[in-house]
């Protein structure tokens, strides 16, 4: 029985000696605690003269945290960012959970690429929202289909993950990354991107953030440093225009609280102004592009011709069409035992899709772990 | 013209030399620079050791942390606390807005103490609730007036600040409390118990915190170190029964992210463990005393006859009635001429009533200050 989209994400912790492709979470060599401790304590060696940094914060984030943070991304991107374009956020999970607060109501539409990140589907569900999924194809979601489900029905939010999407991996094009911005314009509604992935590039580089057309419609670039330096900060920024920033900052959860992290964006403030989150993702690209290329070698070897996939150009995730015969749910029950997992692909979708599809993560760990797992996760497909 | 509540917060910082009794945050000395340092690097030094503590952490927060902050509640509450019935949570601000977002629905009611917090109430307002004021007398609010409400409208949610309640410093009588508990468990609706001050008594401790009352009703105990260690760590708990905690458990924000504050509560998790956080409350509460008694010494040479309070037990306010004639929203337009500030009685209500009261923050200022600025205030009222 396919699983339901959001029902599953704390698989058991697995045994040791267990490789489970499933964690979608760096691994423990390539967290960057150096630069966190130096981050961390040029923080409080200017709060010792500069106290009040200890205090609420200004709840559009702190302007020093939204001044180093518009240079970073205006380097890495490509295209000048405003610091007064930023907001200060807690990580994707809480911003696009924010964004469903602030821009939707119960009974609203979401659209969504199917298949999507599927801990999204449940925060659209805790917001009461109809969720539609979008089929893709190599450029990302369909704009044909898009553009017939808007005819039927306008949706308060579109989200979507741009560069090197969960679980696929595709990459959404330039040309409709600017046609779903125009959209957003003309009917009147929110495009909440997702551009977790979108630094993390290992050969091109993807085309423009959706950042950079924020000018172009009524676009939210999510943005974390979750995937670039350390899941645990729950710190990321939200960039927008003016107009959806001050419908943003009329929350009252915002106004009551400050800045929704303000000690960890200082000490972040400190990791950009130091350089030290440049150095952290210019060796996280190499790092993941060497995993990324052990696990294509190693399907190759041991899958090919069972099955099929693409190579990706960054980001965490495989994406594998496997023999239609195969029930991916029920392949995970067997895993754990041949030492090895995965996430299998109805758990991705709105529709109980994807039934013969797995994902797997490279990131969590080493190329010669990542070898032997899929030498173990062929032996299971036997 | 009364203001609504929670149009206000960010009062524009106040030049240097004003003395603004408006500005309800610990002031630049009582900031624990470096017990927060020692945390960190303490926290780092672990790290290196177990990087994956830099990953999500668990949805409900770290075993760890929620193992240490138990006995510390344990023992600053006089009362066993289980970790497992610890959630971490993002600040007092966050969890409130959390708790309206897993336990009402719009259209609900929300019953609150008038006057309450100013910003509570625009997080009521973001989630489509009515809120109803129910007075209080010297004992908190008003049970008899709270039943003939419930008999007429059961809320989903009920607003507390027990102890030291802001904005009137009123503690919530031991009876009550009790009567609370028992209600909600009767009438099926959640107190949302906001213990922020809880901890912060100068004189005889107040009555027990709610969170010793979870299993006599759907209590939801708010604890923050905002008021404790400092506001900028935006972290804290929620302390619930297995039934609420469940529910809250199933949110898809928090399935996604995983524990809301991870590196935060780590760095607390060696604060508590290295009693940095004892050390820090035990020289809080006599500060904050010295501060009360230098505002109260003061009000009573320059305001004693025009201006009736109480003294407060604890806490961070005076809340003080004026002169019917007074309109203390006029008088603040007035009080940054005259060198100092503070908060108008309508902003904390519901009904726009409380005209003639102000709420004066003693935390903010050293001794000297407070006196020179309780004399600005009286030449003000003269």
């Amino acid at each position: 029985m396919p699983q339901r989209p959001g029902t599953v994400r704390f698989d058991p912790v697995p045994p040791a000696d267990v490789i489970h492709f499933g964690i979608g979470q760096p691994g423990p060599d390539l967290m960057p605690v150096e630069a966190l401790r130096a981050a961390a304590a040029d923080f409080m060696a200017r709060a010792a003269a500069q106290p009040l940094d200890l205090n609420y914060g200004e709840r559009q984030g702190d302007a020093g945290y939204r001044a180093a943070l518009a240079a970073f991304l205006s380097r890495n991107y490509g295209h000048p960012a405003r610091p007064e374009d930023l907001l200060v956020s807690g990580g994707n999970s809480q911003a696009l959970d924010f964004a469903c607060a602030r821009f939707t109501q119960p009974g609203d539409a979401v659209f969504v690429e199917e298949p999507t990140y599927f801990l999204a589907h449940r925060i659209f569900t805790d917001h009461g929202l109809e969720v539609i999924g979008i089929p893709m194809d190599g450029d990302g979601m369909r704009m044909d289909v898009f553009r017939e489900r808007l005819a039927e029905r306008r949706p308060a939010l579109v989200y979507t993950i741009p560069s090197y999407q969960n679980p696929c991996s595709v990459t959404l094009s330039a040309e409709r990354r600017l046609e779903l911005a125009a959209l957003s314009r003309r009917h009147g509604f929110v495009v909440a991107a997702d551009e977790v992935y979108q630094m993390l590039h290992f050969d091109e580089t993807p085309p423009p953030a959706m950042a950079t057309l924020i000018d172009e419609g009524n676009v939210l670039s999510l943005g974390t440093f979750s995937k670039i330096m350390a899941p645990a900060l729950r710190l990321g920024w939200i960039q927008a225009t003016p107009e959806l920033m001050d419908r943003m900052l009329e929350s009252g959860f915002v106004n009551s609280g400050g800045s929704v992290n303000h000690y960890v964006s200082e000490v972040m403030r400190h990791a950009l102004e130091l350089g030290l989150q440049q150095s952290v993702l210019d060796g996280l690209r190499p790092a993941y592009r060497a995993r990324r290329d052990a696990m294509q070698a190693a399907l190759e070897t041991h899958l090919a011709g069972r099955a099929l996939w693409s190579v990706p150009g960054g980001g965490y995730f495989f994406w594998l069409e496997l023999d239609e015969a195969v029930d991916a749910v029920a392949l995970k029950e067997r895993a754990l035992a041949a030492g090895t997992g995965f996430q299998p692909g109805p758990l991705f979708s709105c529709e109980g899709g994807f039934g013969h599809f797995i994902r797997l993560s490279f990131a969590h760990y080493t190329e010669a772990q990542i070898a032997r797992g899929v030498e173990r996760l062929a032996g299971l497909l036997k």
